[in-house]
């Protein structure tokens, strides 16, 4: 029954997606003699955390009943008075946690002072189905960078475009959909300035009601052209990431468009992306969504900037020794020293499969 | 029950994997009194069909009985007597069939005369999973000519190498024995003369108590070293796919080591693919793996030769523009005009992914 629970404050927490960044997505059930009398979930940063939400939502007295709630509550004053406190006053009689906080400067105080206070705490259950579903916060809370997830369309002989550079489009509409979404619960999107050259795109989400994300563009001399979308169409903040050997004239130009410049340090003529992704996570930017080309995919692999990536492989044979693939650059030199994923999982989005894995670093 | 029955006769027909082409494999199954009585499958090319095994096999009288088989019987002299005949003697009162004889030549006529002698008879029955088990005889019987499978190796990103050309080894130990297993049941594989040059392959089946491939090698000027592990192994017929371009010295040579030589036509200086294919059905192969370079593995999808793909991807990625990719040539030039996939299939072997599926032709 823990889990039963448990997996209804996953599907509440869930609710949140997009909305909490850079918070962790919370879900809270209370139940009192087998029946639910109260839930509710982490729905937009800066507000209520999911256990006040479940508290206040309760049907009837709260006292003696079990909370399951996926997050270790919290016992510091933050944006709201502490979790714990409100428990305690609440009078519940035992916690179910999924996951520690993984902030190590907090984490366990919560159970402690739960316990300390005669309330029975069980750990560890659906834990590892929390931290896929928070794979952001629990990267961004301890490193303080952004989890960056690295999004490829391609054919299944690992074609992005033919040989003359026919790409519109690879994947299916659902494929599409699905990166729309995706780009409506991340942070930012990113790209070199070559596909805002080519494409001049928009780079928004095009889902009903979805939340565009920040954009993020590579360009270590300004070479983007002003009358760009992303430069005119005010559709999200976008910020275009230079080094000094960006034209200065052309810097003045942009910020006087509102578009942010972002300085980092040169690397082989190029925008140093562990540099970039520091400042990024400084901006309090805890996701991206990387949407490169085929070299920005690979300096960004051998940067070690990126955490996950999702393969959408279209039932399609392209060909052509010339048709550019998903990843390029110079590439690995011996087999040993590939790029190795981990936790791959397959599924089927309309006509295509995706796969997608962690980098294993 | 009679989808129950008829899976049992297909696992019993798949016990002739490898051990039957050009014949299909049959599975049958014979019930009484919802009793299993006996059970047969075609063993061996030449030998008994499934039908005559089964009745052999059982424990006490047939007649009355309910006869479960793959394939509808047949009705003509063979390599053995007509199946129907013996239904007919041995007085089984009903015949269930999972799919009718594809030869237009005679299909239908084993159930039209099992029903002219009062047998009912039902067909139709897992005829999907029958026809997928038996695509390589489905194909054959047909058309007449080889049923060819392309079989890749690659990279998460499409790679089937490094940029150094390392390519040992992409995939896992478990995708490695599904391609032995595979050379073992389909009838040859083919692969260009260049992957010969370059690894010196054996080109056998390493799986304990397997038949090795009959081994096609496409060379349109005999640049074979004499010296190849194909020629002097003995471990398998080997047939060299070749042009009126041969060195005929070498032609000569070839001859007196027991190599087989096929002569094609030339197209574009190379071995016409689609010639090759049906004097390749002429010497009664009914099944190829190809497993070709990425020039002779889109000469063969652009030809039209391939009928089903087999791409095993490993959770790697390697990159780099000069790193070779699974299908190159020229490629195709819109989007339009792709090679497309149906039916396509995804499994987990080991750490990689398998995508299987069929050329849309």
């Amino acid at each position: 029954m823990e889990e039963f629970y448990m997996k209804l404050a996953l599907d509440l927490a869930k609710k949140g997606i997009g909305l909490v960044n850079p918070n962790p997505m919370v879900g809270a059930v209370i139940v009192k003699d087998n029946k639910i009398i109260g839930k509710g979930y982490h729905e937009k940063y800066g507000q209520n955390h999911a256990e006040v939400n479940a508290i206040k939502s309760a049907t009837e007295s709260i006292e003696g009943s079990t909370m399951y709630v996926t997050l270790e509550p919290c016992s510091h004053y933050g944006n709201t008075p502490p979790c714990v406190d409100r428990i305690i006053k609440n009078k519940i009689s035992k916690v179910v946690i999924a996951s520690h906080d993984p902030n190590p400067l907090v984490s366990g105080r919560g159970i402690k002072k739960l316990r300390e206070n005669g309330i029975e705490v069980v750990t560890g259950i659906l834990d590892d189905e929390n931290k896929r579903l928070n794979e952001v916060f629990m990267k961004y809370i301890i490193e303080k960078i952004p989890f960056v997830v690295m999004k490829i369309a391609m054919s299944l002989d690992g074609k992005i475009c033919t040989a003359s550079g026919h790409s519109k489009w690879i994947s299916c509409d659902k494929s599409r959909d699905e990166v729309h979404k995706l780009r409506g619960n991340l942070s930012a999107i990113l790209v070199g300035v070559n596909t805002v050259i080519k494409d001049n795109p928009k780079l928004t989400c095009r889902i009903e009601g979805g939340k565009n994300p920040i954009r993020i563009i590579t360009d270590s001399t300004l070479r983007i052209p002003l009358e760009s979308n992303v430069i005119n169409d005010n559709q999200s903040r976008t910020i275009i990431v230079t080094t000094d050997r960006a034209d200065h004239k052309k810097a003045e130009e942009l910020k006087d468009r509102g578009i942010e410049l972002l300085f980092t340090n040169s690397k082989e003529n190029r925008v140093d992306l562990k540099d970039m992704i520091r400042k990024l996570g400084e901006l309090k930017i805890d996701s991206i969504l990387l949407e490169g080309g085929s070299q920005l995919n690979f300096s960004a692999l051998n940067e070690g900037i990126v955490d996950k990536v999702q393969f959408y492989i279209a039932p399609k044979i392209i060909g052509g020794v010339n048709s550019k693939t998903p990843i390029g650059g110079l590439g690995i030199d011996k087999l040993s020293d590939c790029f190795k994923l981990k936790n791959m999982i397959t599924s089927n989005i309309g006509e295509d499969v995706l796969i997608e894995g962690y980098i294993d670093k």
